[in-house]
């Protein structure tokens, strides 16, 4: 038998690439990028002079096909591989990212007379205006003592679901009604591919309120959180759940021709970027924790059974492997602090040592960092600069340094930082296992493992752990196309279930960061220290950043 | 009667500075400055390859003859004043600036067995290295339940006289023993003017322990500090203390043809820099408050009784101004901590800003904090980066922010790096005013007022009073004058006391910073967040600031 070749697809925030990889043993064959035409619509929409409002972010659903037409050919012909040994394709998509549609799927974007609505666009993840939504959500769900509320943190964000259906509803209520469908861009896509409309229970899950016991809120909840609210799960979304994994269908004449590949091939239920990464990752055991580490962090997490988790973002049944319940925890900041540090906190010395060696400046932080003790520089920070998900559930919170002297170096500070994400990550490993989820293992993924050794060494240090790091680089991609061949199934050359593709297809680096000893004793008392301040400013004891916040506002105001 | 001058000669840490002004009305005539040839000697004796110590400082006290031999001429040349018309020398110095001489005031230094001896040197008000002996002075003084402890905020520096000497006796005993006297390098110098050894009351009070009731400490508690101390005073100290003002002796021949002045001229009382800056500001009377502001804060206010507030520097009866109590509080960072912020913490985009403009970045950073408003950054710091001197006498203290988000940016730093420095002045006054010690009415001195117009206003927001601003850019050596023209008395053409010095001769600029109300609102609750930080990170409750301090030396031991 010929060998054989699943595709990844995977849909970031800026554009899509797609994966060609080996069946056999995950080998990556060819890759290809397509930048999204309109990218991030967050000023304007396209060919038009409507301007959208600050926190706004949109995209338009006809690059995602692009991605389709552009990317998969490409892989095709880079590798030579014939179309007849692609078994499957999966895709894996930034979450939540949802649009309004027809009956028939079409995008309202895409209908003349509602080109010009911002309501009529996908609104991406990160559109941040539907806090007021996402408030109503909470209080109403507080007041009614709704039982999903605490499985997800006891805070539903703006960023899900039915926070931004309840804006389009608010402020756009002819966009709502013209909406026969709502729906996550990722199912919108594997529509597109299968002409069949699924939604898969990762966003619905995470993003949408769903328990595979309990379904989706019920109608008298959405019916006091709007009335015309009432019905939006029976009129306007899917209730075929598939598990990850699952096949959603074969390709469509139409999509097959798209991306050259034959009319049939497996489709796999639509995912979710850091879900997708667990089983490249070889992640799919109870007990191993797979964290993707960026801008934030994602700890992804199996466990046999549903327990209370402090400050989850989310525990769902069969939601990041089918058969497990997944546990879904998150750092609202960490790549992203020491962005901000390296763009607002450093001195010029630093830039211009950079800039002579020919090196990054968070490699030249890194290398000045690596060469402090732990516990040297006599700094501790809280890393809450992008307020805190887990476990306190609170984006009002905020970043705090203690101990800085006159003596104290913006290498020290950044290191102070890393420290800091390292703390955050041994609290959620901490409320798992004191909340009977285990965690056994932990293996990185992301941007960060491989480009800051440092702090993959800290983060080891801090929580006494082994920290592997996923072999790909493209992980994400990887995991897609391990469900693409899932979704095959072994009869064509795939696999029965995620277990057995994640046996041979996922990987782990040789190198793993092990925890030193001495480090060890110091970052434990650290984190007792981190502990502390923690509690001080994270559970009311002193609500001093979040007056600080207040203040602010209504200065601003003013 | 032709006009009368009175010369005030200020020896700073790097230089010393003569100034002439006229008696009348204290117009600063002429001024000389000249740069100490030895500088401070930190890394090795001059002319000697024996190296130093690391917080080590020391100074040359040929250099302080030179400043008299150079910088009066100077000005008496340039004014083209009749050497007979100048009626009194004052001076004022840094302390405790001390050092060993023999019995007729020949420094040790200056003698050949003992000029590679780095104890017979003098040692400047910044010499570090006696902080062993501090925590001796401190710990005995505990156990004796020696009662003049309180009056020095419980704390003996390690920067004052004790301290130092016992240094010199623990590691240089035949330096201790072969030092006739020990003294202040300001009664050094009158003594070289005049010929008469002398000891000023406001040295010996806020530097070397002495009270106008008791006296210096016992011969026991010296005794228990070390058998060989035990007649310290006795032996090797003037017990003739000076009130300022008062008159030391008149120039000797020799002093005189230094100088080009005439033999006889009145010589006041030596003085301290701080000090000497209260009646230049027509601070003399009780309920005023004179600070200095640079690189830290000195708080100076007058009372008529003695009461204990906690955290003084020390409380000394004639120690500003004769017949009052004068109360001196600090803060051991301001300036620095701005200048330590303006070196590690502000990126390259607003150095280029402040170089393309031509401005320094400071006054870059002021602009651009001055157009926020109050409250705006949602930011608040402990102004504890050099530790905490008033109100709560802790040295291991650090610094903390606290607000910090991914929008945070360094000119927003910089005004709560401002503002913290001006919540810690508001907390002294308000312990010297709880303790019964009222505030009326405040004059700022120092580098800062005149540099940093946003920092004033920030002070008299957050204290709701006004600051005037003393009207001399020298008012060290303004105030080192009148103290000359009192010594000269009125017969002279001078003044009989320093309160009739200050009206005359002393000023306070146009400019008046007053408080804003809606300001002062916000800051009121900004305040009480500090307080309240305050409280919980210097009193005990959460000594994390230590601890992170002592894992940083146990690190660095190791």
């Amino acid at each position: 038998m010929s060998p054989k070749y699943a595709i990844g697809i995977d849909f970031g925030t800026e554009s899509g690439r797609a994966l060609l990889v080996d069946v056999a043993d995950g080998r990556e064959v060819a890759t290809s990028v397509y930048a999204y035409s309109n990218g991030v619509i967050d000023e304007s929409l396209p060919g038009s002079t409507v301007r959208l409002e600050p926190d706004w972010a949109l995209q338009d659903p006809n690059d995602y096909i692009e991605v389709l037409k552009r990317t998969v050919p490409a892989v095709l012909a880079q590798s030579g591989v014939d179309p007849g040994d692609v078994i499957g394709i999966g895709i894996d998509f930034t979450a939540c990212t949802m649009l309004p549609t027809t009956h028939d799927g079409t995008p309202l974007c895409q209908l003349p007379q509602y080109r010009n609505e911002p309501h009529a666009w996908v609104k991406l993840w990160k559109h941040h205006a539907a806090q007021p939504e996402a408030d109503r959500i909470n209080q109403v769900a507080r007041e009614r003592g709704e039982s999903w509320l605490d499985l997800y943190g006891g805070k539903i964000s703006s960023e899900w679901f039915f926070s931004k259906t309840l804006q389009i509803l608010n402020e756009a209520p002819a966009i709502y009604h013209a909406a026969d469908r709502l729906l996550e861009a990722t199912d919108w896509v594997i529509w597109q591919l299968t002409g069949r409309e699924t939604r898969n229970a990762c966003t619905a899950g995470y993003k949408a309120i769903w328990q595979k016991d309990a379904g989706f809120p019920s109608r008298d909840y959405f019916a006091a959180l709007h009335p015309e609210l009432a019905d939006v799960v029976e009129a306007k979304m899917s209730r075929e759940i598939l598990p990850l994994g699952a096949k959603a269908g074969g390709l469509t004449a139409e999509a097959a021709a798209w991306m050259g590949l034959r009319p049939g091939t497996a489709v796999a239920a639509a995912n979710v970027d850091a879900h997708a990464t667990v089983p490249a990752a070889q992640a799919t055991d109870p007990g191993v924790m797979t964290i993707i580490m960026g801008t934030s962090n994602c700890h992804m997490l199996l466990g046999r059974e549903r327990v209370q988790v402090e400050g989850m973002c989310g525990v769902v049944e069969d939601g990041i492997v089918p058969g497990l319940y997944g546990y879904e925890a998150g750092q609202s900041g960490v790549g992203d602090i020491f962005a901000w540090f390296v763009e607002h906190g450093v001195p010029p010395l630093y830039h211009e040592k950079a800039k002579a060696r020919g090196i990054p400046l968070h490699a030249l932080l890194e290398e000045e960092a690596a060469q402090q003790k732990p516990g040297e520089h006599g700094l501790l920070a809280l890393d809450w600069w992008n307020g805190n998900r887990s476990t306190l559930v609170d984006v009002e919170l905020s970043g705090l340094l203690v101990g800085a002297t006159l003596a104290t170096t913006a290498p020290e500070i950044y290191r102070a930082l890393l420290e800091s994400t390292a703390f955050g990550t041994r609290k959620i490993i901490e409320v798992m296992t004191s909340s009977g989820v285990p965690v056994d293992r932990i293996v990185a993924a992301g941007g960060l493992p491989d480009r800051n050794k440092l702090l993959m060494q800290i983060y080891a240090d801090v929580t006494n752990r082994e920290f592997s790091v996923v072999r790909s680089a493209l992980a994400g991609a990887v995991g897609a196309a391990m469900h693409g061949a899932v979704a095959a199934g072994s009869a064509a050359g795939g696999y029965d279930d995620i277990f057995a593709a994640a046996a041979k297809m996922g990987g782990i680096q040789d190198k793993v960061y092990r925890p030193i000893p001495a480090h060890v004793a110091i970052y434990d008392h650290l984190y007792a220290e981190y502990s502390t301040l923690y509690d001080y400013f994270g559970r009311g004891e002193n609500d001093v950043m979040k007056r600080l916040r207040s203040i602010r506002r209504s200065v601003l105001a003013s």
